[in-house]
C-alpha cells in the first residue's frame, strides 16, 4: 500500500480534478476500502457547477464498489479482501433519526438527533469515492458483501440510482394493479420504472423528451411512452387511465413542470412520489390540488442507504429480477474523470451512466 | 306531515334565505330525516360569497342531527323515529373509490369510479340539511343511530368538524410521544388539537391570532399557544422541539402563510397534514422542502363520512374522551338563519359554531 | 327467457346434482346475470362432503363470469348485455365492516355490523353460480365489466382463486427483495406464488408433494421447489435464506403441518400469511413462536371481493402481467357437473381447475 | 472509583445473590454507567427458577437508571455525570435486523444479521443492571439523557414495562374510537391499558383476578373490569361491544387461557397483540379463528429499545400524559435484593414493581 492516492477533488471556484492525497486514516468503526468501480451522479455535476456547495478540497463521489483494505479495531464480521459496496447514504444506525426509521436524515456526525440529508456523507461532508481509496464510516452499518457471481458493473447502480429509483415506487406504495406515471427517464427515472414494474403496476406510463431514453424505458418495463412537449400530455395520460388518473405518479427530474404534471395526472386519493432534487420554489396549482380536498399525498424520498438495503438490492439483481447493466453506457479510467464529467454533464452520445475504474 | 317545509336556499347572485319547498320524495335506498339540529360551516359562507359554486335554488347545509321520518323500500335495519346523524360526506360505499378506501372521493352519483370530493353531496350536489327535512341518499351506508344519553348538541360536531379535525391527526399518523403543531384554532383546528391529544401527542403547539381561541385550545388539550403574527414564530416552535422540528404539523385554515409555516416547522421525515380549503395556488419554499430530499409527506384529507365513522365518533363522545359542547357558542332557530350567517361570517361575539334548530 | 333454469343443488344427506329451479326474481339493487362460465372450488367439495354446512336446496358455486340479463330498478351505470364478473365475496359496501375496510366480514344481509365471513354469500347464504342464472345482490358494488379482449377462461380465476392467492402476498406485505415461502401449490397456492412474484420477491420457495404442481409453480414464477415429505424441509428452506428465515411465508392448504412449517421457516419479525381453510384446532409450537418474543405476525385473509378488486385483477391480466389460463385443466358442461365434482375432488388427471359452461 | 462492585449474580443450580465483581472494562463504543435505580422483572424470576437459561455467574437485571461514569473513546455527544436510562433491549442499530426496523431481533453481537430476541443483552447475554455499575454496549444508540425534573422512580418503568406495555397498543394499532380488551393487569398489562388510553381507545375492558390490580387499572384508564374466573367472561366482553367483539385485544400474561380469550373476544378483522412470554405450545381453537377466514391478525412484540424510544417515553412522562409512579409499590437496597426477589416472586403485599437502589 502506498502512502498517497489519486482523488477527484473539488476546487474553488469550480473544478473537479485529480489530485494526489494521503490514503485516509481510519478510526475504530471505520473501514478503508480500495475503490474498484465508481460513477458520476447528477449531484456531482451540481457540485461542479457550484449549484450545491461543498468544501474546497473535498473528494467527490458517493457510489462505491470496492475491496476491503483495512478494518477498524471495533469492526467485526468482515474480512480484508472482501468485495463490498456501500450506499450513497451511510447512516450510523445509531442516531435518533436512524432509530426512527429515517436513516437518510441521520444526525450522523455526532450520532445524535436529526439532520435533513444528514445521512449523505460521501462526497458531501466527508471525502468521497472518486479516488483510489475511501474511508467508510460506521462500516458495520454500511458495508454489504457482494454475492459471488455479480460483477462490479452489475452492482454499480445499487448505492444510489437503483436505491433512489426503487424508492420512488416504494414510497408511492405501488400496489398490484396500480397505474403509474413516471416523469423523466434518466437513470433514476428508469429505475423508478423498474421498481414500479417489480411492485406489480399493471400500467406504467413514462414521459421523457429523449427517444433513446423512452426506448430504454420500454426495454425495462414501461408500457406507454409520451413526449413532455406534447400539448395534450395531461389529457393523454388521463385517457390512458380511463379518465380516473394514475394511482401513483413519480417525479424524477426536479422541475416545476414535472412536479406539476405529476400532480395533474393523479387520481383523488393518489400519491405523488417525488425523487427529484429541486432548485427553486415549487408551485402547487389550486385546481390540480382539488383545493386541498382530494385526499392527495405528496412524499419525497432521499436515497435509502445502509447495508441491509444494499443486500436486498443485490439479491434482486442476483435473482435476475432486474438487470441494470444497460444503464452503464460509457467507461473511463479514474485519470480520465474530467472527460467523463464533461460527457455526462452534456448528456452527449446517449450517455446514461459512466463507470469509473481507478 | 305537511307537504311543504322551510329550507335555507342559495339564490343567485348571492343570498341564502329561507324558502318554502316541497318535502323531498325518497327512493328505495333513501331515508327522509326530520332535522332537529344543524349548523353552519365555513364552506357555507364560501357558497354565500360565491367563492364556491353551487346551483341556484339549492338547499344549503351538510351537518345533520335528526329523526327518521320515512325509510326507502330497500333500507333495512332502521326504524322510523330513531334519532340519527349522517356525515357531511355521504358515500354510497359502492363506488370504486369507496371500495378502495377513499369514500370521500366517491363517484357517488352513478355509484361508479372516482370523483374529487364526489362524496360531498349535502348542500353541494343535492339539497342539504338547513331545512325541516332532508333526503339522505344511500341511507344504509350513512345513517348512524345516536346512543342513548347523547344530546343533539353533543353530537352536532360529528358530521363535519370533529370528523375533519380528528382526521388531521389521523392522516398525520400522530404517535404516542409525537410533538405536533396545529395552525389555526377555529372549530376544525380545535378538533385537530383534540385529535392529536387523543392519539397520544406529548406536546401540542397551537397557533392562532384570537386569544379566546387559544384559551379554548388550552382547555381542549393544547400545551403551548403562539401568535401567528410573531416574527419569531418558526424559531419559537423549533425551540419548543429542541431544534428538531415537530413530527406532525396540521394546517387548518387554508392559506399560504399557514401552509408554509406548517412545512417550515416540520422535522425531516415529518408529515404535514392539511385540512384547509385553499383558494389560491400554493408555494412550497425550496429551503423548507429540503430541495425535495427531506423525506417529507404532505397529505390532504377531506372529511371522512359514512355511518361507521359517525358511530366511532359518537362512541368517543359517549365515553367522555372528548367533549365538544364548548364549541357551540350560539343558538338560532331555522327562521333566524340569516342572522346566524351574518354573525358566523363576521366571527363576531367569540362565535365558534352555531346550533340551528328547525 | 324461460321461466326455469338448471342449478347445481346441494341436497341432504350429501349430494350436489342438477335440478330445475325458477329463474331468480330480483330486487331494486340486484342484477340477474346469465352465467357463461363458472368453476368448482375446494370449498364446494367441503360442502358436498358436509364438512361445511349449507342449507338443503341451495345452489352451489361462487365464481361468476356471465352476461347481464336484467338490472334492478335502482342499479345505475350498467347495461343489459354487458359481460361481467363478480367476486366470490359480494359485499354491500354499506355495512360497518365494509366501511372499515373489511368488506369480506360484512354484515351484508341487513347491511349492518360485522359478521365473520359475512361477505361470502354466493353458494353459502344465497343461491350460487353453478346455474344458468344467478341473482347478484348489491350489483352496483359487485359487477365488474370485462375489458374487451379477455375471454371467459382468462378471467375465470378472478372471483376467488386469483383474488385469494394474491391476497396471500398482499396481506404478507411482500416487498421488493423479500424471500417468500409458499406452502402448497394448488390453485390458490399457485396464485400466491404469482402474487409474490408480482410484488417483487427475489426468492420464492414453494412446497408441494405433486411434481406436476411444482412444475406449474416454476412456470408461474417459483425459484425453488421442495417436497413436504422431506425430513430436512425446514433446514433446507432456512439454508436457502442463509439461515435467516423467510420474510414472508404463505400457508395455502389449511393443515397443521403447513401452518407449523410456515412458522418454523419465518425470520424474527416476519409475517405468516394464512389463506387455508382449517378444519381443526391449530397448535403454535413454543420454539417456532420464540415464546411470543419474535415480533412475528400471523394474518389470515378471506378472499377480497367487490367490483374494484375485480377491475384491478382483470387489468393485471389484460396487461399480460399474469396469465392464469394454464390453471384451467379441464372443461365440462353444466349438465356434466357431477362428473366434474368427482374428478376435482379426487385430484385425478392433474386437475387444477375445471371450467363449467352452462 | 473502587475496583470492585456488588452484583446480583445468578448461580447454578438456582440462586441470585449479591457477589463482589470487578467493575467492568469498557471498549470504544461502550459506556460505564453507575446504577442509581433498577428493578426486578418477571423474566428475572424465570431465570431464578431456571425456567429461562442464562450462564452461571451472570449479573441479572435489564432496567437501568443511572449516571454516566465513563465513556468509550468513540462515543460522542455525552458527558460524564449525565443522568441516563437505557432500554432493556440495547440494539446496535447496525445489524440487518435493526436497519430493517426490527431492532429487538438484532444480531447484535457481531452486528450482523437477525437473531430472535438478539437485542436483549442486559442480564441475558451480558452482565446486567442489578449491580453498582454496568457496561452499556453501543452506548451511542442506547443512552437517553433524563430530562430535568424527572426522578429515577418516574422513569424506572421506561426501559421495559412501559415500552413493552405501550407496544401492546401500538402493535395492535389501536385507533381513536377502538374498543380494546387487555388480559392481565400486572405491570405490563397496566401499561398496555395506559397505552390503549393514550392512543384514543373509547372503551378499555381489562381482565385480572386480583381486585387491587383492577382498582389500579381503573385509576390508570380502564373503563370496565372483569374477573377471568367468571364463566361468562367471553359473553360479557362481547356484550360490552354490542356483540361485535373488540377491535384489539392485548394479551399480557403468557398463558393459553389469556391467549385463547384474547382471540375469542376479537371482532372479524381485529388484531390480537400479544406481549406475554409463553412457556408452552399454544392452541388456536378453530371456531375462535373462524377457520382461518376471519381476517384476523396475531402479532407478538418484544420490548422496543434504543435511545429514541426512551426519549419518547420520557417525553410522555415529562408532559404528564402518564404517571407510572403508582406501579412502584416497594423499595429495597441492592444488598436486600434477595428479599426483594422473594416478595416479588410471591406477589405478596400487593407488590407491582420494586425499586432497587445500589
Amino acid at each position: 500500500m502506498t502512502a498517497t492516492m489519486r482523488a477527484a477533488t473539488f476546487r474553488l471556484p469550480g473544478t473537479i480534478r485529480i489530485e494526489s492525497k494521503p490514503i485516509p486514516e481510519i478510526g475504530p468503526n471505520d473501514a478503508l476500502v480500495r475503490v474498484t468501480t465508481t460513477t458520476i451522479c447528477g449531484t456531482d455535476v451540481h457540485i461542479l457547477k457550484r449549484e450545491y456547495p461543498v468544501a474546497d478540497g473535498l473528494t467527490i463521489g458517493h457510489e462505491l464498489v470496492g475491496v476491503i483494505e483495512r478494518l477498524g479495531s471495533a469492526v467485526e464480521g468482515y474480512e480484508v479482501g472482501q468485495r463490498v459496496i456501500a450506499g450513497a447514504i451511510t447512516p450510523s444506525g445509531q442516531s435518533n433519526a436512524s432509530l426512527s426509521g429515517f436513516a437518510s436524515q441521520c444526525g450522523c456526525g455526532a450520532r445524535h438527533g436529526w439532520k435533513a440529508m444528514g445521512g449523505w456523507r460521501f462526497g458531501n461532508t466527508i471525502d468521497g469515492t472518486q479516488a483510489d481509496y475511501v474511508r467508510v464510516p460506521d462500516a458495520a452499518a454500511n458495508l454489504a458483501v457482494i454475492p459471488d457471481g455479480l460483477t462490479d458493473e452489475q452492482v454499480l447502480m445499487c448505492p444510489d440510482i437503483m436505491s433512489t429509483g426503487f424508492s420512488g415506487a416504494e414510497s408511492g406504495e405501488v400496489k398490484i394493479g396500480d397505474m403509474v406515471a413516471v416523469f423523466a427517464q434518466g437513470p433514476i427515472g428508469l429505475c423508478a420504472t423498474v421498481g414500479a414494474r417489480l411492485r406489480g403496476a399493471s400500467k406504467i406510463i413514462v414521459v421523457d423528451g429523449m427517444p433513446e431514453r423512452l426506448a430504454m424505458a420500454r426495454r425495462l418495463g414501461a408500457d406507454e411512452t409520451l413526449d413532455p412537449a406534447s400539448p395534450s400530455l395531461i389529457d393523454d395520460i388521463l385517457a390512458l387511465t380511463d379518465g380516473r388518473g394514475v394511482d401513483v405518479s413519480i417525479e424524477a427530474l426536479g422541475t416545476q413542470a414535472t412536479f406539476e404534471a405529476s400532480l395533474r395526472v393523479l387520481r383523488p386519493g393518489g400519491t405523488l412520489s417525488s425523487l427529484g432534487v429541486y432548485s427553486q420554489d415549487l408551485k402547487i396549482p389550486l385546481d390540480a390540488f382539488a383545493a386541498g380536498l382530494g385526499d392527495h399525498t405528496i412524499r419525497t424520498t432521499l436515497c435509502p442507504g445502509g447495508k441491509e438495503r444494499m443486500r436486498r438490492l443485490m439479491d434482486v439483481l442476483a435473482a435476475g429480477r432486474a438487470d441494470l447493466r444497460p444503464l452503464v453506457t460509457h467507461r473511463f479510467k479514474l485519470d480520465e474523470i474530467e472527460a467523463a464529467y464533461e460527457l455526462f454533464a452534456a448528456r452527449r452520445d446517449g450517455v446514461l451512466k459512466v463507470a469509473i475504474t481507478p
